[in-house]
């Protein structure tokens, strides 16, 4: 069972926008590399082709406060915190820390709420359980990692 | 004194992903387009060449809820909407709308809170006073329209 | 038969990057938002929903020259040729002119080869013949037109 | 004196389209990616924070072609080879390797044709020499490996 996970990266240019600091939107996607990096940890892809039948995880709530900038080539640790677990839906904490700084510093801390759904034709989705497969692998995080 | 402010764009391609709908951090580029055709709309560029001193807007906080996919080539209305207004900072509601359904659908709302600073040296930024002229010509939306 | 289309877009602050101009990646977004646009002036849209059976248009070849930089909320104006057609494959040029200059300024230009291709299984692709009711309304822009 | 470096990096969701494959623009962002991180490599960054006076590196030509598609979770290794240095400009090649193939397939290659400025007031760049300590690192690649 697991409930963190952490990667680490470097901001690239692309990733920067003209005040210098990486532009809101891609903290969003930081969120979400951490997130499949989390399933693959657990042996799964989030493009689920080894669950029967397929599921997707759209994104229902996303948010960020952000409390310092990133700018290009720093290191940015992303901490995935597992904070709620539904039948049907997953709730994950983020901590982003500037990993090329004297202690670290907390930059920045998101949110995502993720809900299982299975293809219908037309491109239609509809809620579902999670697989028990996957469900079995990740609980929620203690309360003290999640806290304050 | 302006409290609203409306977009439509058409999604691109390259805002889709695989799983066929627009990736989910787009969202937050569209509530900025929306942010900055406001300020057009005003008589002022978000990059402030003609205040002085020249400040920026960093976001602090970002959040959106999904509620239905948006998909290439569908056309969405951004209505931003200020929904509050403070001395060093302003707050955002949006409204995305898919345009091509009838009747028009809510496919998801968002927020945004920013800053006004001045900028330092070495990158470093400060909050300030929003500038008069841009704050004289701002006010937050009536309850009614926020609401809900 | 069409050979030619234009679309006009202002420069957004995402599509900035910290050198403080249009991140080079963007121009070849621009070149796509044409072609998808010269596709639909047709009556078609390039993710052929109205076409049996399904095409799609993966690219085999881009470039781009960059002579003069484009900035936030420049006005750019993105002139699409049809410099080749082929049974399976069609070239473009494209012409990046800022609007917001007098004169308007030709500040990139650029190539792009696509090739209609079915989707099989597993997302193998094979190439096709272009389908004729869309082949009927493409043709070569005049080479005085292409040329220099 | 260097002339090639290699990166190696895993297909993001955020990087793919609904054709379900990477974006093409994409592929130019990882070739930026590689040059970067081929100047961290020699010990400098591309944005001259330690080189006086400062230069930065805009792109004034840029091409890829594509052989076949880079699927979520690929693993792209980028080898860069350098193919051309002139006082003010530098030439790069690209090869693109999906490495979770056996063996290897070569998906694209491309080129990269930098020039060094110096910047001025109001943004304006223009061309300038190479420095020196950064010149003395880099040299271009044997044409066997650059060949056809």
């Amino acid at each position: 069972m697991a409930y963190e996970f952490k990667i680490v990266r470097r901001v690239e240019f692309s990733e920067t926008d003209m005040a210098g600091i990486v532009h809101y939107s891609n903290f969003f996607k930081y969120m979400e590399t951490a997130e499949h990096s989390f399933f693959r940890s657990l042996g799964f892809s989030i493009v689920a082709r080894n669950i029967e039948p397929p599921v997707g995880w759209p994104r229902v709530h996303a948010e960020c406060d952000y409390k310092q900038p990133l700018r290009f080539e720093d290191e940015v640790e992303v901490q995935l915190l597992v904070s709620e677990k539904r039948s049907k839906a997953l709730s994950y904490i983020f901590r982003f820390r500037k990993l090329n700084a004297e202690p670290p510093i907390l930059v920045a801390h998101g949110k995502l709420t993720v809900v299982c759904v299975t293809h219908h034709e037309r491109g239609k989705m509809t809620a579902c359980n999670i697989p028990k497969e996957i469900a079995d692998r990740i609980q929620v995080a203690p309360a003290e990692l999640i806290g304050g």
